[in-house]
């Protein structure tokens, strides 16, 4: 990476989406800077994968901000709510599941805003999907367009004119345009974690939405999930 | 606080106007979930002035969060930029100072928006003041309005309809204003602290922006302020 690349920060959650994202923002050639929010998911298993994954790809520097959404509670995969499993892939898109937590995106995007404006970055790359998805309404094409907007109002940087752009480069392909698009660029899918509830050894249930719409991608496009499932 | 009180979320620094910002959503009949946010600020001393207040001014809950924005640097509160001191007051409108913390509203009104819907909660109060302010682009209405968009557009409340407000009462009011108000309302200013560089042991510098602007206030209304300075 040349010091003339142009920064940007990359949420990377350790998930097949946040990693696909990762590798595009590299191909195109941005000095990536990821943020792994660690939020007392229960799926903590992700943070190691983010870090073996930021390793793997090869980025500028990679901080993991932990904040702990437990103390509010209200959502399956971060309170006591139990993670639904084998609900049948066409209804996910109707109504917002359990597994919605109060404002993540929101959190997120805050944080990278954040530093994005300290290194002097305007590109902020997320891997949301609002197509083979789980309904969170902080997904949607009109979600990220409103905080552009709030970004350049907030910010020292776009009072002084910096136009923040959140790139969402999957938002329209589905997990198996995703999956495919990984592979060429080169990804081994057997680091990343998508599941909503893995086992303490950090095998993946196989059952949760995140697991289903994930092996249907992989099913899709005809080769088997590198992640080991528990059963 | 009866039960049929209406649920809001109160971003309370342990300053003098967030505790004034408190006691008007309690007098307006609110019940008050206080959200302080330890983000690494050098004025740490704050936290446990916002414990005393809340417990002081009688809240339903207080959750302190601890982020750690030091990671990203960038600011004179949370790095090694040294406070400026003795700025004219009537320069401090004017371009916005090294005390800005990168999108430091943004991260809490996301955080207080977390805590809202986890509560059910539509109402959002934040003590800030676009007239004897230190010029930081996240206090202004157009700031606001911006992110009560978003609020509704990000969430699962939002799309069911909630529209969330985030009120601002102090807004418009001078600092002489905002602490004849906190006085009618009982405050003890002792309590609250403002100054960005205090001393080891708490007390005030007395030169620093937020010194000087709380010190204009407690002048124009001929009192003297409560809170123990340095020097």
């Amino acid at each position: 990476m040349t010091s003339t690349s142009i920064k940007a920060v990359v949420l990377l959650s350790g998930g097949l989406d946040s990693t696909t994202t990762l590798a595009i923002a590299k191909h195109q050639g941005f000095a990536c800077h990821c943020l792994t929010v660690q939020y007392g998911q229960r799926h903590a298993v992700e943070i190691d994968a983010a870090r073996v994954i930021a390793r793997q790809i090869g980025v500028e520097q990679h901080v993991v901000m932990p904040i702990d959404l437990r103390q509010f509670g209200g959502s399956a995969l971060t309170g006591d709510i139990a993670v639904p499993k084998d609900r049948p892939l066409d209804s996910m898109s109707e109504g917002i599941p359990v597994t919605y937590v109060p404002a993540r995106n929101t959190i997120f995007l805050s944080f990278a805003l954040a530093w994005a404006e300290t290194l002097g970055a305007r590109d902020i790359f997320l891997g949301v999907n609002a197509l083979d998805y789980s309904g969170y309404p902080d997904c949607r094409p009109e979600y990220i367009a409103a905080f552009e907007k709030l970004a350049s109002l907030a910010t020292k940087a776009g009072v002084e004119g910096t136009a923040f752009k959140v790139h969402t480069p999957l938002i329209d392909m589905t997990k198996a345009d995703i999956i495919r698009r990984g592979l060429e660029l080169g990804i081994d899918f057997a680091l990343t974690t998508s599941c909503y509830d893995p086992t303490p050894e950090g095998l993946a249930c196989g059952h949760c939405d995140a697991c289903l719409l994930r092996l249907k991608g992989f099913a899709e496009i005809g080769i088997s999930d590198p992640r080991p499932y528990a059963n």
